[in-house]
C-alpha cells in the first residue's frame, strides 16, 4: 500500500480495500465487454480501524489485517476517493470470508 | 473438501457449504425435467469460520463443522464462487439441522 | 419416532413436530371434505435441538421433549420432508403449550 | 376449571383465559341484537405458563394466576380449541389488570 | 377516587388516569361548542400498577402515585370502562409530566 | 423562570424549554414578514425532569440545566401549554449543543 | 477555530465539523461550474461534544479531536448556522475516518 494508506485512518470497525482490477478475458483469451464486467468481488485490506466497542464498552479486535486478500459482500460498501485512486470501506463484520496466507 | 477450501476460511459464524448433486430420476427411473429440479436442501460443511462473539466479548462456538451433512434453509445464503466450483455461504444460526454421522 | 429421527438433530432451540392424522368424519359421522380440512394443530415432538444460548452464552434448555402432545400456532413452522415424510420445524418458544402425560 | 385445564399447560409466559359470558340485555332488560355484542374483556385465568426467562436466563413469575378476574386488550390473543370450548391464549404482559379478589 | 379503583389494579408498569373534566366556557364565559373541545390533557391518577421487571429482573418503582396531577401526551393510552365510568390506561413512561403537589 | 414551573416537571429525561423571541427585523433593520420566520432553535431550559434510568437500573443524570441557553433540533419536540404560555418538551439526548454560559 | 466555537459544545456524542472550500477549478484550471460541485467530504473537527454513555453508564471518549482533518459519510449530518457560519453536526460513530496529523 502506498505512503498515503498510512496516513488514512478509518474509524471503528471499518476496513478500506482496493479491487482487485477486473479480468478482461476469459479463460479462453476473449476480450470480455466493459458492460459485461461483473464487480469484482476479490480485493486487498489496505487499512483498517482500531476496532468498534461492545456493549461492555471493550474494544473487539478486527479479524482481517492489512494486505490480507479477502472476498466481499455483493452489495454495501462506501465508495471513497483518496489522492484519485478507488478505494471502498466495509465493515469488518461484512467481510464473507479471507484466503489464508 | 480439495485443498482449495482450507485455503479460504469464512469469516465470523458463517459456514460454507456444498449442495448435494440433484436426483437427476424419479424414484421410479423417470428423468427429471431441468425446471422441475427444486433447489437441493441438502449439503455438506466445506469450511467453517471462528465463530462469533456475543454481547459479552466471548466467541460462541459453532454447532456444524467440516464434512457434516446438513439439511439448509429453503432461503437465504450467499453464493460464491471459487475457482469455478459454486458454493454458498450461510450463517451457523440458519442451518436448520444437521444428521448425526 | 422412528430410527430416522434419532439421525436427523434439529439445531439450536428447534424442534421437530409430525401433525396428527386430520378427523376424516365429524363427531356424527359425516366425511368432512378434504378443502374442509383445516390445518391440524395437535402434534408429537419427535426430535428437539440442543438449545440456543442466551446473550449471556448460556444454553437455555428446551420447554419440549420428544414424545410430548404440543398445540402448534396456526401460522409458522417450516416443512421438512425427511425420507418421504411430512414433519415441521418450529422453535421452541412458538409452541403455544402441551398436554401433561 | 374444568379437569380438561390441569391437563393443557401454556408455555413460557402465556395465560389461557375464558371470556365471560355477554350481557345480553341492556341495564334496563332490552336484548342486545347478536351483532352489536362488543368483544367481551372480562375473563377469567384458567391455565398459566411457568413463566419466561429474561435475559440473564432467570424464569420471570407471572402476575396472574388461575381463578382471578382479568381485563383483556382490545386486540390480540390466540383463540385456541380445547374439547370443544373456547378459549384465548394472552401474554401475562398483555393483561392489562385484575381485579383484587 | 372511589372505592372501585382499590379494587382495581393495573398490572406492571401500567396508570389508571380520569382526566378533567373539560372546560365548557372560555375565560369570557362564552360556550365553547361539543366539537371544538381538545381532548383535555390534565388527568389524575387513580391506580398503579406494581412496576415492570427491567432487564436484570430487579421491578422499577413508578414516578407517579394516586391522586397526582399529571399532563398527558395527546396520543396513546387505552380507554377502560370501570362500572360506566371513562378511565385511561397510560405506561409511567409516557406520562408527560406532573404537578408538584 | 416563573414561579410556575417549579410547580410543573417533566418526567424522566424529558426537559421543558422556552424558545427564544423571532428575531422580526433583518440585521439591515428590515421586518421579516411572519411566513418567513423560520422556527427559532434558540431556547432557554425551564424544567428538568430526575433523568431516566438505564438498563441497569441506575438514573442517568442530564446533561443541560435549568438557564441554560440551548439548540433545539429542527423537528421532534412536544407542544405544551402552561398557563397560556407556550413550551416545547424534549429528550435531553436530542438537544443539540448548549453554549458555556 | 474561532472564538465562537469555544462557546458552542456539542451535547453527547455529537462533533461539529466545518467543511473544506470547494475546488473551483479542475486540475487543469478550469472553472468547476457552480451546480456541478459535489459535496466537500473533507471537513476539520472544531468542537466536540462529551461522549456518549454506553449500556452499562460509562462515558464512551470519542474517536477524533478538535483540528484533526476527517472524512465525512456522503449522507446524514444535521446543518447548524451559528454567527452566520455554516458548520454540521454529526455523531462520532458516523465519521468514516481521518488523516493522521
Amino acid at each position: 500500500a502506498s505512503r498515503a494508506f498510512k496516513k488514512f485512518m478509518p474509524l471503528f470497525d471499518r476496513v478500506l480495500v482496493e479491487r482487485f482490477a477486473p479480468e478482461l478475458k476469459t479463460k479462453g483469451g476473449i476480450m470480455i465487454p466493459e458492460k459485461a464486467l461483473g464487480k469484482v468481488l476479490d480485493a486487498t485490506i489496505v487499512a483498517v480501524g482500531p476496532g468498534a466497542r461492545n456493549e461492555t464498552g471493550t474494544v473487539v479486535p478486527l479479524t482481517v489485517a492489512v494486505g490480507e486478500r479477502v472476498l466481499l459482500p455483493e452489495y454495501g460498501g462506501t465508495k471513497v476517493e483518496i489522492e484519485d485512486k478507488e478505494y471502498f470501506l466495509f465493515r469488518d463484520t461484512d467481510i464473507l470470508g479471507k484466503w489464508e496466507s
